[in-house]
């Protein structure tokens, strides 16, 4: 049995018992029942997943996936290929958008390469865990090999069995790749049925003609490769992304693991979709960081079953929402650890209904 | 002239081209073209009203204004008036949901007795600023005279100036005095022509009846009062609220001295909607928190011109929203910090439009 299906057979549902016991101690805090709103789901949640009723928050780390995309070369994005590793650099030196929202929620970056097309030598800091130099143009087959797909898949899926042993209390996705909002597109589209042009926008930037184009090159990859939506592993494969399959290995991981995981937003979702799809109990062990500008991402939030945390009109990646979506899951467990109940307070409770 | 007419006269529009140099200079990082959303919005707002495009972040404040209410003889509340004094004590001690919030965004609470009917004795770190002890039942007459709403502003005003000289670089506002979402209702029906129905919610949690009660209180006061919208102190001061003049006189006096001011929910925007009617370049100086439960909350958040930064479903006030949405403001002014440009990292910029 391969590290996949062994992963894929010990996810459980998330314990509902400690789900009502958590929610039990959040309904004695010093407050209207209830008045914490969505923090009060993050904390039963986030106490249910990990086991603990008082879970610690310490260590937290998003894993920032990287890989190349050949599809690129049919002109999708307002960026040249050449950024995904000048990005992965500016990973490595802290200087992202990334870097700079996980300093200020306490989280650690870490970054993964799973498919660059580009060799780093000996980059300090850097994961290296390159399954290919990038995915083909799926415009003219399949992205991946399915032996490409599930050794990405693999790879995240071990990255969060090493969280595990070293105490890491919540992990987070995010990605690198030029172009990568293709792929995701095309992800959606296979699963949901949605026509492309509902899922498709412009990702970095582009403009009219270039989202035309974009919308035509996803159109003519479903149509060449066929993807089969009840096979999720086809699906990844034919449309590809190392980086996706590297975050819905992680997502798997964390679920195996009992570990939260926060979820990114347009492209770290449709990773998470797939995991979703191979195993439906990954859904208890998801956070949706926030609502990306992208189009497609309501209908994959939708299929995976999470209500987005924030919705600042982010279109960036990388992990910048989920730095600050695991802030707020945090704050949402200290609630459940640190405040006066009633009775320690002092304080009367609710007489009137 | 006094502390509130000389106030309202320095308030001047923030500076259009500080506003303008911080997003150029966002635009130079390495990101997509305004792909972080409202955290560049967050970034340059904070530069310009505070008149730096490095502005210093440490320093964060909440001021929680407590105050009593005498229409809570009518009923319109879940819980006892007691409950008051009981969480000014538990601010104190720091387990409220207020203090565990402001503790993990780095944010200090200052608690503010404006107008609780309760003798603290000399209660450590409580800031005795009591105008009176509670507002009369506006039912009944006016809830204050417009020398105590007056006095109650002028709290605001002068910690607001005192904050400035300590070097706070922001604020946020927050409130507890049970009963306060029945003076919030009344104040924004008062300018808004809304019905009291529409506008008028279940606060700490009331059922049906306590509603239709509430709603009816709401609509007797307004009746016998008849509050002029053109004159906001008398809106203030015939439905009330001495902690609601507390945090108007805070905005009004975060505005006068260039510091970004965080509303909470429901009831401190009741307060920065006296303060904008006041003078309408006020709106420049606010950030909203987050979007209340309270149905009445997104007509105020309209007529204060400002779009919530977070939906979580709260409705607990104290500050709690404030607290958490500073984390994200700060986060904000750190990407314009702290975010490497294109040049310094040799990242290729945009190339397809």
């Amino acid at each position: 049995m391969n590290l996949l299906t062994e992963t894929l057979a010990v996810i459980k549902p998330v314990d509902a018992a400690l789900l009502q016991e958590a929610q039990r101690r959040l309904d004695n805090k010093t407050k209207p029942l209830g008045s914490l709103g969505r923090l009060e789901e993050f904390a039963r949640r986030f106490a249910a997943i990990s086991g603990s009723l008082e879970p610690d928050t310490t260590k937290k780390v998003i894993y920032t996936f990287a890989g190349d995309h050949g599809v690129v070369e049919e002109g999708v994005s307002a960026f040249p290929k050449e950024v995904t590793p000048q990005m992965v650099l500016n990973f490595l030196n802290g200087g992202a958008g990334v870097n700079v929202l996980a300093r200020h929620a306490g989280v650690e970056v870490r970054v993964v390469d799973v498919g660059v097309d580009y060799d780093f030598g000996q980059a300090p800091g850097l994961l290296n865990r390159k399954v290919a130099r990038g995915t083909r143009n799926f415009v003219k087959g399949p992205a991946m090999t399915r032996e490409e797909t599930v050794a990405a898949l693999e790879v995240g899926i071990e990255l969060a069995r090493e969280a595990k042993r070293e105490g890491v209390a919540m992990l987070g996705t995010g990605e690198m790749g030029i172009g990568n909002t293709t792929p995701s597109s095309a992800i959606i589209a296979a699963f949901s049925g949605k026509t492309v042009e509902e899922v498709t926008h412009r990702g970095t930037g582009i403009g009219d003609r270039a989202l035309e184009n974009k919308v035509q090159v996803i159109e003519r990859g479903l149509a060449v490769n066929r993807p089969d939506p009840k096979d999720p592993l086809d699906v990844l494969a034919k449309v590809g992304g190392l980086e996706i399959a590297g975050i819905a290995g992680l997502v798997l991981g964390a679920a195996a693991n009992r570990i939260p995981v926060v979820v990114d937003g347009f492209i770290s979702t449709a990773g998470a979709l797939i995991a979703c799809e191979l195993n439906p109990h990954v859904r208890g062990y998801i956070f949706a960081a926030h609502e990306s500008v992208e189009i497609g991402h309501r209908f994959m939030l939708e299929r995976v079953g999470a209500e987005p945390i924030l919705d600042l009109h982010f279109r960036l990646g990388e992990g910048t929402g989920a730095a600050l979506a695991m802030g707020l899951i945090e704050a949402g467990v200290k609630v459940l650890k640190e405040m006066a109940t009633f009775e320690q307070a002092g304080v009367e409770g609710n007489t009137v209904r």
